[in-house]
């Protein structure tokens, strides 16, 4: 990143530009710039490889967005982006490249690394991808008994769960029909919880776990880990007249994924059924790989593919379009503009369809684990507002719990609105599918009416008599709508490139690193010091007087059984 | 709410005492608080029905409390409690009380409403509920063809859908063991994804809808239950030799939960398949009523009526502490304090117990419905902050997601941490028990410390030597811990009272009414009418240039079939 200057973002003439418009357009409320006219959705919207943008509804006129592109051009955008798709060490706390977009580079593409060809390494752990999915998926892998797999947990958390989750349950009508059927589920939490539940109800004969971890030492998923091992080495031990031996359990019922294969040889992994990744993926972009192996399971590996396709098309959008046309460019700078010049410090990120009920919680690791960060990348403190909180839930839903705050609270929130255009044309039944498609313009109608609401507040309705104060709606609220020409492998794929690319786009012009997470490093070394206070190991009185009772308290609990 | 001074709440002599205060505070770090000797746990723990409350990691100090609890005297705090405990019409922009309180009331209290003894109603709901999960747990309610009901899909959004989803999630390992098992779903997206995916996997000769609406007009639910009930007169008029009339389908297969019985009626619903609630009971309070029908029947009706004692328990201690000891009071406080003083504008939910995975976004609904408002009581614009943004995830998952943004991100946010003291007793197998309490103990480690982390950054470990700026932690972030003794229904009630109550005295400081939700009104209006435009009905070219793109998009894609 050697293009980008030393200056810190706030010093750049743009910001200054920037600075002194905010404090003219701050007093012009939304609608009025609907309101002179002009033809915002020209200006401010795009469609690129099935998605489609509308940046309209933000709070800002074909000025301010000449401004942001200059705060781009002068933070160096345009060379940040040749050095993230080439290989460069973008990310420069751990001296690596983050090379997310080399999982989806064509077979026929190349990208030299250290001198080795990344492209031909993950085309070849694809294909031993597709060797494992292709058994399951005949009925071919067989648990120690002998009996076919057919349930697959996958244990992982973080980046490990939330991509293969989210993309599991927004491509559920993609399921392949003339296969072994496999139900995927996903545990992840380390107290258990999840794990327990499968484990009332899963048979450990027919049951296989994936562990997925880039390290291979989240404890979060080696202590789930090793919960199931136990489980199944104990059940299948007590069946049938032959023992069977923990070796074989192991062997059969787990599959590795990771960047580290001598952990998951001493783990017990069977080489053959170890899936690899490498450094230089980070763990919140890793759904593209061998990590993404629960949502082969559930889509099938053409679909998986597609999905990559449809993010390699946002990846050469990205990489070849100019900054003004750019849709991962143009998102990013609306939330810069709304963060640093608007003071809007939240962000809700609302799905108009049922099947991207995670997607909000995929987004808020991509952005807060990504952006909230405070240091630059020359180590000083930063002065302006990073990542702004960001959260979601499907919007009609959203609608009858926290879209009151959206409308009347005292808090700006700034907010994505996200849809499919098409849905429901392979429903079977016609008597269903014409319902189902009656429900889907339901909701494209509230999708719309929520933002057109969130913008003109009283004024979206004519005839506005007059009314109480409770009753009233500022307004003023601004809004992207992304529209999906429809919900597909590959227009999925799209969409979340777009989401990581704008995150890039952002923390180029915060001048931080959005690839590394030293925040979470201090919490691990603390819990693993509790958790020996908590077993009576260590000296209590030399924490503070607060943690000092809550351990107590559990003591207590704990004697009181 | 007579009692309630007209004065709004910073003009209020203690408001001014605490901005001058927390002028001083604001320099200080919370960890000079603690350093400072003091005996922080016993100024700011309470224990109450089997909860535990720890403030004393917020950023105040002994005197804060005291002016905080001066402000709660002024605001009129004691005597809007008991208005709203004795059914007075809190609720005023709709006229009504707000009597959820009295759906825990123990058959032998008494609490007169426009001269009818609503105890009594209460109780008689409740009996009638009882039938109904008592006839499904015998196993001897069958659906139009004979059969047993074995899954029951809960069809009901907001209050209607949170409240049961989260609790019944919660208590999942309280489900009764010899009875005839019924499975619950949720599906409550309007866009009928939720829906589309049941009616692919169910059998409709044995399932049943429960449609819940407190109005019986929410469109959400009703569009799902239309196509429901499509569904199964179509299914089952296929099935067999003798036809099934489309009467006996909707008899059989469809309970109503409804203020409104008329329009139970109209919709076809049995009468003796009717649950009623009242007006008096808010939508995102109903849990305790018949809405909590799935509840009762995942758990059973003794555990139901723990879960209602256990709310009892709170609103009596509610009723009769004083406010210095008064937990809900407290834990209101404290919001107050991070909001108006030391203005911290996001607050996180972060359980460490995978059973409290829908908590966040029940408490999403609880606080940003009730008090994103900035209308007073008394129909004056305020001029303060009032709801935060709230959001959350499971802690543990959420140190692999959002917790960089809290360590090292540029925007305070408050925390709130809940785990359970004890669990996994009832484990049968005494290695998956001892794998599980392992689990637990690693949980409680993670949550202790991520508190005392937020708290005291850097200083949190000891041989801190020079490390580069990116791995610095700065602190000073403020939180809350919540422990259970153990994870029950008494204590799940006890807990949620506390979130109820604390939501009910921040708005009485705030002088806002936390009981309407005006907010989402017009937006229902606008969706119709977007609807309409949306199926060419009207005029597009009166609506603003965002809008009329996105439509033109839909046409666009709907004659692209």
């Amino acid at each position: 990143m050697s293009a980008v200057s030393r200056a810190t973002p706030d010093t750049l003439p743009a910001w200054q530009t920037l600075r002194t418009h905010a404090e003219q357009l701050k007093s012009i409320h939304l609608k009025q710039l609907f309101g002179d006219g002009g033809q915002r959705w020209e200006h401010f919207s795009r469609h690129v490889a099935g998605v489609t943008l509308d940046v309209s509804k933000q709070r800002w006129d074909e000025d301010t967005l000449e401004h942001l592109l200059a705060l781009a051009q002068e933070a160096g955008v345009p060379a940040a982006i040749k050095a993230l798709l080439s290989g460069k060490r973008v990310n420069t706390s751990e001296d690596r490249p983050a090379l997310h977009t080399a999982l989806r580079l064509p077979a026929d593409a190349s990208l030299e690394l250290d001198g080795e060809d990344v492209v031909a390494a993950v085309h070849a752990s694809l294909a031993e991808m597709e060797v494992l999915v292709a058994r399951l998926h005949a009925g071919q892998w067989r648990g120690a008994t002998g009996k076919p797999i057919r349930d697959v947990v996958n244990l992982g958390v973080g980046g490990s769960d939330l991509g293969p989750l989210m993309v599991t349950h927004a491509l559920m009508d993609f399921r392949p029909q003339d296969i072994h059927r496999v139900e995927v589920h996903f545990a992840s939490t380390m107290d258990g919880s999840q794990l327990a539940d499968y484990l009332s109800r899963l048979n450990p004969e027919t049951t296989l776990f994936v562990l997925s971890s880039k390290s291979f030492t989240t404890i979060d998923t080696l202590s789930n880990a090793n919960t199931a091992r136990d489980w199944l080495v104990g059940r299948l031990a007590e069946h049938g007249s032959s023992p069977v031996h923990a070796e074989l359990v192991v062997r059969q019922h787990f599959i590795g994924v990771s960047a580290c294969p001598e952990k998951m040889c001493e783990w017990g992994i069977a080489p053959e059924h170890q899936l690899r990744f490498w450094e230089w993926v980070g763990g919140r972009y890793s759904l593209w790989g061998t990590i993404g192996l629960p949502i082969a399971l559930v889509v099938g590996m053409d679909n998986f593919r597609a999905l990559l396709a449809g993010a390699h098309s946002m990846d050469e959008h990205f990489a070849s379009a100019e900054l003004m046309g750019n849709m991962p460019v143009l998102l990013a700078l609306a939330g810069i503009w709304n963060v640093n010049f608007l003071d809007i410090r939240a962000h809700s990120i609302l799905p108009y369809d049922g099947r991207l009920e995670h997607f909000a919680a995929y987004l808020e690791q991509l952005e807060m684990e990504s952006n909230g960060k405070s240091v630059t990348r020359h180590g000083e403190s930063v002065t302006y507002s990073t990542c702004p909180v960001l959260w979601g839930q499907l919007g009609p839903n959203a609608q009858h719990a926290f879209y009151q705050l959206l409308h009347q609270g005292t808090q700006p929130v700034a907010c994505d609105f996200i849809a499919p255009l098409k849905r429901y044309d392979d429903v079977e039944d016609a008597d269903t599918r014409a319902h189902l498609k009656a429900q889907h313009r339901l909701a494209l109608s509230n999708c719309f009416a929520q933002s057109r609401v969130l913008m003109l507040g009283d004024d979206a309705i004519e005839d506005d008599g007059p009314r109480p104060e409770h009753k009233r709606y500022r307004g003023n609220q601004p809004s992207t709508t992304l529209l999906l020409d429809e919900l597909t492998p590959t227009t999925l794929g799209a969409l979340i490139a777009l989401y990581e690319h704008k995150v890039f786009v952002q923390a180029v012009i915060w001048d931080i690193n959005p690839f590394d997470q030293w925040g979470v490093e201090l919490g691990k070394k603390i819990a693993g010091e509790t958790q020996k206070l908590l077993e009576h190991e260590g000296d209590i009185s030399r924490t503070d007087d607060s943690t000092r009772h809550l351990i107590e308290a559990f003591w207590a609990a704990e004697n009181n059984v």
